[in-house]
């Protein structure tokens, strides 16, 4: 794509209003109202049939008309009518085509939407919308939308699939003190998606934060592919969790799924970081577009009051970044800028009579201590004390320290002095809050971001395939039977052909075949039916285990075969699987899951109650890193269990994230093919000694 | 306690301030100053020895020298001077010593604070402070602080622990707009706690929520006994989650508890409210202030917006109140008032045409109906509707609902406008925030509040302890050897005087007794050894498990004291416990602690790695009600295990419940012998089965 061509949506030099009113109180009117007012310094050129002149401006009865050229179509005519538009658009030579015009796939409508992307693709011509508000940009001057105003300038940029909640973000700029430099309005995202969006914001200039309001997408993997790449930070609220249903999964990972989890997943291995409400997304916007990431473990807070300082303590901690105690020597040197009763140690307690030199001197000595990987600085407003010169004191220690590379938060916790010394710091380039609380949370998002984007930089291991063609021919063979489902033998095939560590396991068909392939295993062996119309094989009786000999062989495979044709008589039996016994070893559960949005996804967790009682699993999107799959291992809630808990020797866990990273290349590498999966459960061994997929379970997508 | 004696400390008619001063910029100038600009209408009488007059007002030596009655005292003199005065100022009949000055307690002088206490018990004369800010009252235009101003009004009393963030709160009401009545500075606690405050704030007609900033406190049995009894809504932010030490903990159940844990339960317990942060501190205070609590589980959200529809839907959930749809017939009243494209569904989505009439119209109508517990309403701010008429229209729906047991918050998003329709609505007595997130969360207080004084309704049951003498003389006998740990069998025993059901269990000194003892428990049988220097029986060969007969009992008697022997050769050795083989049951947890706040504390968790990997435990400060017992079954995070999970029956809740109410009857009644103790594992049967303590573990409190 060439990305200039999205200029023509967020920074025309020309724009067109298609559906430009006289009327006061029309979208027509007040969008060319919203450009006069916004001092846009490009053309402005009214769509009028009947019009001759709005507001001062020459109004054109097409935009064939117009005598120039014209980079930007802004759209309000009738949804009936933007096809006609679009076309003349196209033709006259339009870049971007954005279309305020609401009617379309929202409305059921998804025929005519697609027929003004069609078009536009015939022309080379960007479609944001339908169904938005507009795109707003302070650096270019511009407000070609239906929100009253241009928001307070800032080095963010936001992207919402909400028109209505832009509207009032926009206004909320001003109250909460958080500028933005372009607000984009995407809609119904026809043809331009968050992931153009972020890619373009990703070389705008005048953007140093990509913030984005999301209510769900579809193109999973172009969002993480744009955003991985992205060198700017990313921050998402993702809205409507408890919605996307996981109602009709046919699996037990299925049913684990949930839009928050895995867009949770998905927003990780993206590099983007998470808002957790509305009032977060905007204030770790601010740290965000203000300070650089945080590298590192090392916080140092200083603060003027106990009290604070308490509460900022607690607040690391809940967002697990507890304090730690800075070297001696730092600590010594922090004392002589405190009187006797303060503390130097985390955090640093300067007293409430502390002044603006004792803040100064305490920050520019920490700020600069390598030790110290980001500083939080409180201030508890007192009688004593002028709010106004405590800002500037931290803002010239932060200056003089010449640290440019790790990041300060500030909050003031008082009345309207402390709020007018917080608009200040953050008019320079010091995000600062009225809670201690908030402080730190952002310094999380900070830290979050450092490590997320490190993550980002691993390259993605190759889909490894060359056994791809037998397992399709697997599958075929059952789609072939008419199955949607592959027996457990079939699945543990695929697994195999992939890779991954399956139990041995042998289809026998007559009694004789059984005992010699238990020979072939090995005693002991396990003996379970394989049929299609007996998924659960326990309940059936078609399960014996620790199987020692042929006589005990033959016997299982006859009660089996009797038990199965009890259980239900018409069912179509492929014979009895012989199985390799396993070893004890610790259970655990991989699955996959198609997801709507991102596609092949990984889930991982630990077998028994820990899946069935506490839901404790986690996802990726495929395909998953080597270190991604160590992050799985170690994020669930049972992780001590892997990693060796009372004395026990610590699982295989190279192993297990080998098996992860397998299985993750497996469905993506047969993502047109099976639509969910299971290895449940997977035994781990310890370290060095590996793992064992003991039963797996695929079922196929439908054809 | 005769309450009116607190008047004169939070509202006293007359104020001597001992240190006033005539330099301005020192507190007891300050605090003159303040009283004057707050236009006290009682008498104030500065007291120095050399002055005769500041600010206009005559000064006396000595509070002696006042000619007429003092009902409180301010004292800023240094530390050394303020028990002199205390002793002027209890002879001249002060009721209220506010001491302002530092330097006790906090700095070591325990003993200077002691000394002050003890001339006010003699005196009848009650201490606020030392260490404090003051007090200050709207209702009583009484500024009594050295903090600049009075709060603004509003009708709750915050209570604070940190003198500086009381300064700083005072000026963050006017920012936040939360209005405050009483300001109260409770620093060391010399005399005057949280329960005092408490109870007399309780009775304060100017006080309608009581708001509580806690660092930590000792007198937590008090604490909780009048935080029950209060009529009023209570709200804490307890900070320094992270200092309060389970180091030094001997127990499981020691190293489980921390502050947060304990100070949890306890607030449940006393039905107060919680604050996760400083903002939220202030959020539920204003609602709590407000509105009345939320009886039921229903809440209606109404908004003109889908975006923040979405954002309020997801907060419910994660405050647990997930929201439902109305009935069908409500459903179709509130289609009336909103335009086709609307939803009827929860959120009502009047869409953002919805001006004020839609809006009266659809809260009038589902406020009032009776399936609605609650409602939350959401206006995003657009460019064709008025915030301000939409407030009015809100609160005139509301009004003429005429509902007055139904909770109601709001959440404007937007700019300028909306804030100041905000600011109004909170002026009428509506709560409203500029997250819909906040609108949810204030809500799940109201609610939690309206639960918890349910509960705290219910009476305690009185401690059971009949055989109290006879627990008294094992742990006698056991101080008497010099232990400070019971064993297994002295345990058992004195939990059976409390009706625990332990297993059986007897002490086998000879080979002949075991035999004999096995036959009368009856076989199978467990063989423990039981010797005070052997903590760890299995790891000494001391345990043989399923003796099914004389033979086998007569043999493991041998094996178990060989072993012993070689495990430690001069090991105290008891016997051997012999004990009923219990069958298998689902394994729990039981224990104990006597928390430095709250004192006997009981715990409740799953076994194995629910205690181990995943820590989910709960506790409750005994004793402990019946329903809080049930409580604690279903609130951790295993609880489906105790309901029955995959089909498995349901276990004996009932009993488990008596058992933990019994447990902490026990630990109540023996709280001066019993420092900690578990039952480890307790085994729970099928419902109608009851449980069964197998193992039990007394620590004696040092003497």
């Amino acid at each position: 794509m060439d990305k200039n061509v999205l200029n023509g949506l967020f920074r025309p030099k020309s724009i067109a209003v298609i559906g430009a009113s006289t009327q006061p109180g029309k979208i027509g009117y007040t969008v060319v109202e919203n450009l006069i007012k916004s001092k846009y310094e490009g053309k402005i050129y009214p769509i009028n049939p009947t019009a001759s002149e709005i507001l001062g401006l020459k109004v054109y009865p097409t935009i064939s008309d117009v005598p120039d050229s014209v980079e930007a179509a802004v759209v309000t005519v009738p949804a009936k009518f933007v096809a006609q538009v679009a076309e003349e658009s196209g033709k006259k030579g339009v870049k971007g085509f954005i279309v305020i015009t609401s009617g379309f796939s929202e409305s059921g409508r998804r025929d005519m939407e697609d027929e003004i992307v069609q078009i536009g693709k015939r022309y080379g011509m960007r479609i944001l919308g339908p169904n938005i508000v507009g795109t707003l940009s302070n650096a270019d001057k511009m407000n070609a939308s239906f929100a009253p105003f241009l928001p307070l300038p800032g080095k963010a940029s936001l992207v919402s699939q909400s028109g209505a909640l832009l509207i009032a973000m926009d206004a909320s700029t001003y109250t909460r003190r958080v500028g933005f430099d372009k607000l984009v309005s995407i809609g119904n995202m026809s043809d331009v998606n968050f992931a153009d969006a972020i890619e373009w914001l990703n070389e705008d200039p005048s953007t140093s934060c990509i913030s984005l309001y999301i209510e769900g997408f579809k193109d999973g993997r172009q969002f993480i592919e744009v955003s991985r790449k992205a060198t700017k930070p990313i921050i998402a609220l993702k809205s409507g969790v408890s919605a996307h249903g996981a109602a009709a999964a046919a699996s037990h990972t299925g049913s684990l799924a949930g839009a928050a989890k895995v867009y949770g997943a998905a927003f990780q291995q993206a590099g983007v970081v998470q808002a957790s409400d509305l009032d977060n997304l905007f204030d770790r916007t601010l740290a965000l577009s203000l300070q650089p990431p945080m590298t590192g473990e090392n916080i140092l807070i200083i603060t003027n009051g106990g009290g604070v300082g308490v509460l900022a303590t607690d607040a690391a901690e809940r967002y697990n970044i507890p304090l730690k105690f800075a070297p001696a020597e730092v600590q010594e040197e922090l004392k002589k800028h405190m009187p006797e009763f303060g503390s130097a140690k985390n955090p640093v307690d300067i007293t409430g009579m502390a002044g603006t030199e004792w803040y100064h001197d305490t920050i520019k000595y920490a700020f600069a201590h390598p030790w110290v990987d980001a500083l939080v600085v409180l201030y508890c407003e007192t009688a004593m004390t002028d709010p106004s010169e405590i800002a500037r004191g931290i803002k010239s220690a932060v200056d003089e320290s010449g640290v440019k590379d790790k990041p300060v938060s500030v909050s003031f916790v008082g009345g309207d002095k402390s709020d007018k010394a917080m608009k200040w710091l953050v008019e320079n380039g010091i995000p600062a809050y009225g809670a201690p609380d908030v402080a730190v949370n952002v310094m999380a998002a900070l830290r979050d971001y450092a490590r997320m984007r490190a993550e980002a930089a691993e390259p993605i291991e190759p889909c490894a395939s060359e056994n791809r063609q037998l397992a399709l021919d697997i599958i075929n063979r059952a789609r072939t039977d008419g199955r949607d489902a592959l027996t457990e033998v079939e699945a543990k095939e695929v697994f195999a052909a992939y890779g991954l560590p399956v139990t041995k396991t042998h289809l026998a068909k007559t009694e004789a075949e059984a005992i010699q392939l238990a020979n072939q295993v090995g005693y002991p062996v396990v003996m379970k039916i394989v049929s299609p119309d007996i998924l659960h094989k326990s309940d059936a009786g078609g399960v014996k285990v620790n199987i020692k000999d042929d006589k005990a062989a033959g016997e299982a495979f006859s009660t089996i075969m009797e038990n199965a044709r009890k259980y239900k008589a018409d069912a179509n039996i492929h014979g009895i699987a012989i199985q390799e016994m396993a070893p004890w070893g610790t259970e655990v559960i991989l699955g996959s899951v198609n997801d709507p949005t991102f596609g092949p996804t990984m889930m991982f967790g630990l077998g028994g109650i820990f899946v069935e009682v506490l839901k404790d699993v986690t996802f990726r999107v495929a395909p998953v890193t080597s270190t991604q799959a160590a992050q799985m291992l170690s994020e669930i809630r049972g992780a001590p269990i892997i990693a060796g808990v009372r004395g026990e020797a610590p699982r295989d866990r190279k192993e297990l994230a080998n098996t992860i990273c397998r299985y993750s290349n497996m469905i993506l590498d047969l993502s047109d093919e099976i639509s969910e999966s299971d290895a449940n459960p997977v035994l781990v061994y310890e370290e060095g000694k590996g793992v064992k997929v003991v039963d797996a379970r695929i079922i196929l997508k439908k054809k």
